[in-house]
């Protein structure tokens, strides 16, 4: 048997789990011979699920936590990959709160209405959000009364005919002020739009800098999916149960699964058969500057590297992480542009987790909480006996303390140094870390290590905490961990088509992007669902079926009618 | 005679023309055989002078345009080096004006006390920061009736005893809450300091993002250079003639000056001399995309590339260009932390021309008018007529219409492309286009194509204008330029040092990074003063006296018992 490839999957995120999944299963390529190389030593790349000591029921999330299921069966609007698929496999799903479950006097979830706005120095509930001598921004006549998402409303009613609403291919051939949609940033246009005083406010209220970020506005201007009314699920577990279930599938049915692989160059040879130079990396906590503590996965000492062959190799990466690997291809000015056609934005989530949900004394139990502070956005997570299977009696709670991006990033990353929390074991729980070699130092088990926050980032994030609370003060967290998605090899949380490129044509271009090579470009990066799950299992599939010539897949076998509703351009 | 040179010189801005001025001049070393290689085919780096038809007198700077005199002729503080350059090549300078020369009732010039902030919607006269009612911004009790500037000499006050600041020694041994003052980032460290709406002011009014950026406390808190009452000095014809002029001088002392080459890669070799790949680029005007118009310097097509044995390298470059370059050393972890130890900062100039300078109208002569608008800053340069030998009679006045930094950098890259701005030649003037080839089509010559604006920005930048002066309208200008320093091979505008390291210690190590290597960084990326010439000079100094044993500068000799000050670490 020949020792080479006949597909090579570079990552181990959800996207490369899935085709690993799709192509040796029942559906896949009989007898193909796959392998998958992941860099670090953990399957989910974006996907990052943690168990914190004490409440063992809660997911912690630090990377994606939730999908959009859509309303009915054969419905494909929202994300109908996704639900159908973590169905499939037969993971348990919930919902994912955006406010109190209770009903209101109408009979529906009074959604967070009553959760915190803390902006420019002033508190407001959210539902004052439409309250004009309440929002602290100079709003002009016709903004003043108009909340964050009416605002949005607004401008896409004030620029976009109705009748060009229907569909992406409409949306793109939209002109507004006599040029194409798609050619706008969606800041520009709003400069031209709103006032810059409204513009600021859905920046700081909307929680996200990413969705009034300068991207194409074609992506940015229709009215956002954060609407508190929008019902969102999650996988019971952990979002991270999905690759890994996948992974495990894979492995299962034959894919070779090469963890702490760095694949550093790939080359063509004469037969058209590629190289990949394998680099074997390790994955270690070590003594980072200043006392932190800090897990790095880099490349082994003293291990030559080797070469794989591959006939066909499917690169399931976000940009920065294509960029690091070497290809005489890239330096071509065409796909340079393509790859060159998304922005990069920076996610930052730090976890703290508490002895008892304090916040419910102010009414707050789930959804978010915003602030123009650095934290940016506060999430009310679960108490572990709520949850289902969870420990009766025991009350440990979670907050997501700081979900932030872009701007704000730079904030976090000046507290990465220093020493770690070490919190405490909470009462009658033992400890769970993991252990890693090579910190160069003995010394007693820490929980979680691998994502410990700083002292310097709890302490912050306490103060900020308290000032949107209004509070003097809480009792400190017992945990609390952190990461940061800006840094290599993920380059950042996610990507924003950029203006002036009509992606609806360029993402099936991306897809094989020098078309005598069969190296394929799939993930949420260059998607029409960027930043979502749904995004990464669109371009895969879009590979598999049209590259690979895999069958429709069993698990959307009642949406195969839909089928460009369902894949996207 | 060998063809080994004796030191390759890398980079054409300020720093590399320096050097090679200093190496090959009465004090340098005889008979050394010198080459300066430059990427584009321009000298001068982020110094970059452009004349605008009809207005021959006044320097249109897209980068670097003044900078400190000391107050006294045997001053060491501010920029003494700098002062002392440009005077000792004879090229003449005048007053860099930051308001009204006419004086006031005091007899002081009257400063940019009448320009104009215009925040979170509302105008005021920048004199009436200091009156609480009229700041939109919501102060705490301690803050109110604080200018931008009271603001950060509270906090330095606050933080750090007046014995711990008078020298860079001290400051770095402070400690604040526990802690030395260089472990915090500025941003983080204000976050324990003073409101978040205090933070907020000082970023939107101080105009520059970058002066309150998450960056190194050390060098951030100290109060700010850019007080109205700073006496700045600018080169008569612009800032551009002092690299021109050292070229010039150090091409005439025999240095081999080669434009439009690019170092691809270092190699050592085994007798330790080092391989450099050169590559060939050409600088062309090119349609991009939407029909923009650009100034493009890429590879030759059809070259190889060369090889040149050098047995000194200077690399005379910001970070970004650095990482540009193949060296295996840059790969070890000292010498990467190194390099990363540095904040790359985005920065953009968009420069207006008009018939005449409708600003005066408001009383507005000079310095610069404030706002959140992502302009930020427009500084009011001169009128042909007042300049040094300007033409009588003429009128036509520059604009700085725009001098932005990090956050508001992706608006203006979301109106890079689309239709240039061709505006019109002001009577009497003819065509002054340096025509260059390869843009593929004919066509009329278009003015200063090299960095002309889109209509976008021009258009946007108008509406922005308007709306800062309270103005209904006005004309538009004839003439815009423009440069973004973010792309490569510059990376940014300027740097600056990261929290947590105590750069003092670092400087002199990454000007050699290598012990074993005599491969010499210089500029003002690992500087003492970023953002500046001085940096530029003083680091490049620190290289030629410690590695090359040149003798202390005649241009500096009545300082030479300053030495230590004069050079900074």
């Amino acid at each position: 048997m020949s020792d080479i490839l006949d597909i090579a999957i570079v990552g181990g995120g959800v996207t490369g789990t899935y085709c690993a999944w799709r192509l040796t299963g029942d559906q896949g390529i009989t007898g193909a011979k796959v392998a998958m190389f992941e860099y670090s030593d953990r399957i989910g790349g974006r996907l990052y699920t943690k168990t914190i000591p004490g409440m063992p029921n809660i997911a912690a999330e630090l990377g994606g936590m939730r999908y959009i299921p859509p309303s009915e069966e054969d419905d494909a609007s929202n994300q109908p990959m996704v639900s159908n698929l973590i169905d499939a496999l037969g993971l348990p799903s919930h919902v994912f709160l955006m406010g109190n479950p209770k009903p209101g006097p109408d009979g529906q979830p009074i959604g967070e209405k009553d959760n915190i706005f803390f902006l420019r120095g002033k508190h407001l509930k959210m539902k004052e959000q439409s309250d004009p001598d309440k929002v602290p921004y100079n709003l002009s006549w016709n903004e003043r009364g108009k909340s964050v998402n009416d605002l949005q409303v607004f401008a896409f009613d004030l620029l976009v005919p109705k009748n060009r609403r229907n569909s992406l291919d409409a949306l793109m051939d939209t002109t507004v002020f006599g040029h194409p949609l798609y050619t706008y940033g969606f800041w520009n246009l709003m400069s031209q739009t709103l006032s810059s005083e409204a513009y600021q406010f859905m920046k700081d209220a909307g929680g996200y800098d990413a969705n009034v970020a300068n991207a194409n506005a074609v992506a940015q201007l229709p009215a956002t999916e954060y609407a508190n009314t929008s019902g969102f699920k999650a996988i019971t577990g952990g979002y991270q149960r999905l690759p890994l279930t996948l992974a495990e599938k894979a492995a299962a049915q034959g894919t070779d699964i090469r963890m702490n692989r760095r694949i550093s160059r790939i080359e063509r040879g004469e037969d058209g058969v590629y190289s990949l130079t394998v680099v074997e990396t390790e994955t270690q906590l070590v003594y980072a500057d200043l006392g932190g503590l800090r897990e790095v996965t880099r490349d082994k000492e003293g291990v030559e590297p080797s070469i794989v062959k591959a006939k066909d190799i499917i690169l399931a990466l976000p940009r920065r992480s294509l960029e690091l690997i070497e290809w005489v291809e890239w330096k071509q000015p065409d796909v340079k542009a393509m790859v060159d056609s998304v922005l990069i934005q920076d996610a930052f989530k730090l976890l703290l987790a508490y002895d008892y949900p304090w916040w419910e004394a102010q009414g707050l139990v789930a959804g978010r909480s915003i602030t123009d502070l650095p934290v940016r956005q506060i999430y009310y997570f679960g108490t572990e006996e709520d949850q289902p299977h969870g420990e009766k009696g025991n009350t440990r709670s979670l907050l997501m303390a700081s979900y932030n991006d872009i701007t704000t990033v730079p904030f976090w990353k000046g507290l990465e140094k220093g020493a770690p929390f070490l919190g405490r074991l909470p009462e009658g729980v033992k400890g769970v870390a993991k252990e890693k070699s090579g910190s160069g130092e003995e010394g007693t088990p820490v929980p979680l290590a691998e994502c410990i926050a700083t002292d310097a980032m709890v302490a912050s994030a306490h103060a900020q905490i308290l000032a949107v609370h209004g509070l003097v003060d809480v009792d400190k967290p017992y945990s609390a961990i952190y990461h940061d998605w800006s840094g290599d090899p993920y380059g950042g949380g996610w990507h924003e088509w950029k203006a002036g490129f009509r992606y609806d044509k360029l993402m099936p271009a991306i897809r094989q992007p020098v078309p005598k090579d069969r190296v394929f470009i799939c993930g949420e990066a260059y998607s029409n669902n960027q930043g979502w799950v749904e995004g990464c299992l669109q371009t895969a599939e879009h590979v598999l079926l049209e590259k690979f010539d895999l069958p429709w897949p069993a698990y959307l076998a009642h949406l195969k009618d839909q089928k460009a509703a369902v894949l996207g351009p």
